[in-house]
């Protein structure tokens, strides 16, 4: 042996940002404004929350949850349970009351922490979840009186106060649990993921890379993603390493308000899912002046493809260069990222060029492994056409489902994405949607997604989704809800010849449907699910059947 | 586990850039121009290179030796070797003789790869490295008619020809042996470091950082560093996980070729100690105007501390950034790094202050533990003050010597560095010295580097290396060896009032003396024990006590 094997534990980074940059700060919205703290006290209060976390009999492997929107406490919690070796639960506070109750008793949290808003939706389901032991209420400004139905409670301050501002980490391995996450399931129960100590250490390094985000100590990051999504994507244990300046939005998720947090905060760095910046676009378009947004560089997106039109109006009118991100819970979540420019000679390509690059799903992160693969386990060509089901297998990877190992989600060692894409002859990953809701038609394939960015490229669309009907002689085909602009007039028929225009005759919906909203999952994405039922509900026949 | 496990070997990242970049290139500096390689012929010519090691007999855990100046051969050696789980041992072409007989039969090398100019080195050692079974001569232009004595020799090219471009890296685990490097021992035998899979996979990591060298597919990198110096610092594997085009310098080391070799390929940042980029700036001002250097926006130092005044010129003539990184053989080499900008609240400092974070050693990189401590191991304050030894551990840091343990260069499972520095409230680490290059005056402490950066900044003087002489009162006293540029007048007197405006009386050396060329070592830095030697046997006397 001749290198130091030091076990690759989260508390050997996690708290270098408060050395080398103390006075840092992490910002948390309010009511009417933000609360501010320092790099230094968010740690020195991260160690009274895990001594506190001790006290309360919380030890090595147990699973605290928390329930909870982005903010300095929540960050408070990642670092206190991974400096304590204990797992943290990220619980999605978007899950419907029966995930809720499965997945708080699935994963056995011991202890909640619970921002105080969120109080009611936990008290509806208390006496289903009477494993835990305890509730720790966070209390941001103007609920400070809170109270609860819950039992055994008591406010975060109080639960921290007194306690020592310093903790020593215990021996863990690098092996041992840090994170757990479950996915929000569209069949079945909600899955758990298991993040370690090893797979998150690497995940971390990798997203800083200036060939990922190119994160740096002298961004101001702005993680609009759940803190309970994937691990925020991995940002809060990115910042707590760098010491950048971090601001959290908490539940004031307008667009006013992400708009005016990021002018007045500096911010350089975002990340959310698309339909955070269509929201953000369609403010700033109806309110051009007021917000100086010049800091703003990047906005990191991810959860599903960002519309072209969507990539150029961010490039066109801010000079932001919007980074497709791919991956998804198992895949901790960064798979593969796109930037305008990742090679030499993007250099001197040109803008259009550059746009579709961030429009692909990117070039895989190093030390993954990423294939499309035939329905035999082929692997299949990089000629940007071919699309098949896309597996990927690496050291911050998903193995196996928390308690139920679920093989047949897997093939020997690698993950089954359950997307399904194909890979150009630049590397780039694209994908062509979620296998499940690509629509077979006449046994060829129809992408949802390249029809839904199509049409939401047109003035006065401002969201779409495409989903299949059950077709007697196709087996299915496409039908597409479109929701307008307050004032536009789009029709039908425009819907169509635009579609015309990129796709062949028999790609092109057989219907199209105006509606006032389309349904988000718990993570932001389009429910696709829930449309088709609603659909089915309806009684919804497709034109020519009926 | 809900993770995978995968192992951190190189074979998962090296072949990366040919997969994204197959087309950049990698460019050889020759004769009377360049050659030129893409990185796919590169990986085909690396497996090709595997499979020829394989059929001689090389198996998982052999010594290849290089004796090779920076070429795209030298990367295909890198690449072979950890492919197939085979140790490369990157011999220094510069050792004496003796060094090279002894660390050529204690590392047991089976084969060498041999650049055919330097066969004469080589030659003169023969009947002392008879375990040597083979030498694969690699031939750049001018020299494909080499000769030599050696025994059981084979043209580079012949040895690869014929070979399949495919290779499957075998199974091997993260914690075996990829590299061996060893120190240019000031006392006793030279000593093995012996770097593992894991351990340099996750230093390429963390050089690709934004917050380390912001490395990046998009750069040229010139890694003038030598590929036999702790692997390259890295370079050559980060370029290869990467695909950046790299830029080599073969045996075309003076500053004219340099600097026509990165301007010719637009290098964007290089790499290597400070008595190049003295060079260079030498060179530079005295050829003012013909060599366009736009695209050049970082060097990376390393080796020693550049002199503020090198750091400052290179930023105001050239617009250039200069990276100090510290670091040694036994570290990987990245322990910390200092840029210009590593702090929210430098986006707005002075330039002065920028230049000065330069000048310091830098910051701790991810995942590392570094402190300064006294002689009882305790720590010590960060308080830019206080001096003593500097200890690090972490991930990829030597653990002990190869099959020379050393235990009494480790203390617990730190490395004592033979650093001695302070660490400042920024948390920079600021070297003074190396502890056997200070000087020990009247029990005070004495940086012989301090003093030599001082002086180094006068016009007219072109290089100064400071020693200690012994002295029966003070025990030691410092002696000023001085070059200066060739029409240069500097007096005794006026070396000796510019130090008195920065240091105290007690610090100032009691002697200068003009020489014509100071001896360097064999990784380019003052040869400090040369220089004490060769005054000794003049019989060189302080002048109070002649």
């Amino acid at each position: 042996m001749g290198m130091q094997h030091t076990p690759l534990t989260m508390s050997r980074i996690i708290s270098r940002g408060a050395t080398i940059q103390p006075n840092s700060e992490i910002v948390t919205a309010t009511e009417d404004g933000v609360r501010r703290q320092t790099y230094m006290e968010t740690v020195q209060r991260s160690h009274q929350l895990a001594n506190a976390l001790c006290e309360a009999g919380i030890e090595i492997g147990d699973r605290v949850g928390t329930f909870m929107w982005n903010s300095s406490r929540h960050v408070e919690a990642y670092h206190a349970t991974a400096n304590m070796g204990v797992v943290l639960h990220t619980v999605n506070i978007r899950l419907s009351p029966v995930d809720l109750e499965y997945v708080i008793n699935h994963a056995d949290d011991k202890l909640m922490i619970v921002d105080a808003d969120l109080l009611p939706i936990l008290e509806q389901l208390q006496e289903r979840i009477p494993w835990v032991e305890r509730y720790v209420v966070a209390a941001e400004p103007g609920f400070e009186d809170w109270e609860t139905t819950l039992p055994n409670t008591i406010d975060y301050e109080e639960f921290i106060s007194g306690m020592s501002d310093e903790f020593v980490s215990p021996h863990i391995d690098e092996n041992e649990a840090l994170g757990l996450c479950y996915t929000s399931g569209t069949t079945g129960n909600p899955k758990g993921v298991e993040y370690e100590h090893r797979s998150q250490f690497l995940h971390t390094l990798a997203i800083c890379m200036t060939d990922a985000m190119s994160l740096s100590a002298t961004d101001t990051l702005c993680g609009i993603v759940p803190m309970f999504h994937a691990m925020g994507w991995g940002l809060p244990w990115a910042g707590l390493m760098l010491g950048c300046k971090q601001v959290l939005p908490h539940r004031f998720m307008s667009p006013d308000r992400l708009v005016d947090l990021i002018a007045q905060e500096q911010v350089t760095l975002s990340a959310g899912v698309p339909t955070i910046w269509q929201g953000i676009k369609a403010f700033l378009e109806q309110n051009p002046n007021g917000c100086d947004l010049s800091h703003l560089s990047r906005l990191t997106c991810g959860g599903s493809a960002p519309p072209e039109s969507l990539v150029e109006w961010y490039w066109d009118e801010l000079g932001v260069e919007m980074i497709q991100g791919w991956g998804m819970t198992e895949t901790s979540p960064l798979g593969t990222l796109a930037r305008r420019t990742s090679k030499l000679w993007h250099m001197d390509a040109a803008p259009s060029q550059l746009t579709q690059n961030s429009c692909k799903a990117g070039l895989l992160m190093p030390g993954l492994e990423l294939d499309v693969f035939d329905e035999d386990f082929n692997r299949l060509p990089h000629d940007g056409e071919t699309v098949g089901e896309i597996l990927i297998r690496g050291p911050w990877i998903c193995s196996e489902y928390y308690r139920d190992p679920q093989p047949s989600k897997f093939h020997k060692d690698w993950l089954i994405t359950g997307d399904v894409g194909s890979i150009d002859p630049e590397e780039y990953l694209i994908i062509a949607d979620r296998s499940k809701d690509l629509v077979k038609s006449g046994g060829e394939w129809i992408s949802s997604v390249d029809l839904e960015n199509h049409i939401v490229a047109m003035e006065g669309v401002r969201q779409a989704c495409v989903v299949a009907q059950p077709h007697p002689k196709w087996d299915e085909r496409p039908v597409a809800l479109v929701v307008l602009d307050d004032s536009a007039s789009v029709t039908v028929e425009e819907i169509a010849s635009h579609c015309a225009l990129k796709f062949a005759k028999w790609q092109l919906p057989d219907d199209v449907l105006f509606v006032d909203q389309i349904p988000l999952t718990s993570t932001g994405k389009l429910d696709k699910k829930n449309v088709r039922s609603q659909l089915e509900q309806d009684g919804y026949v497709l034109p020519d059947l009926r």
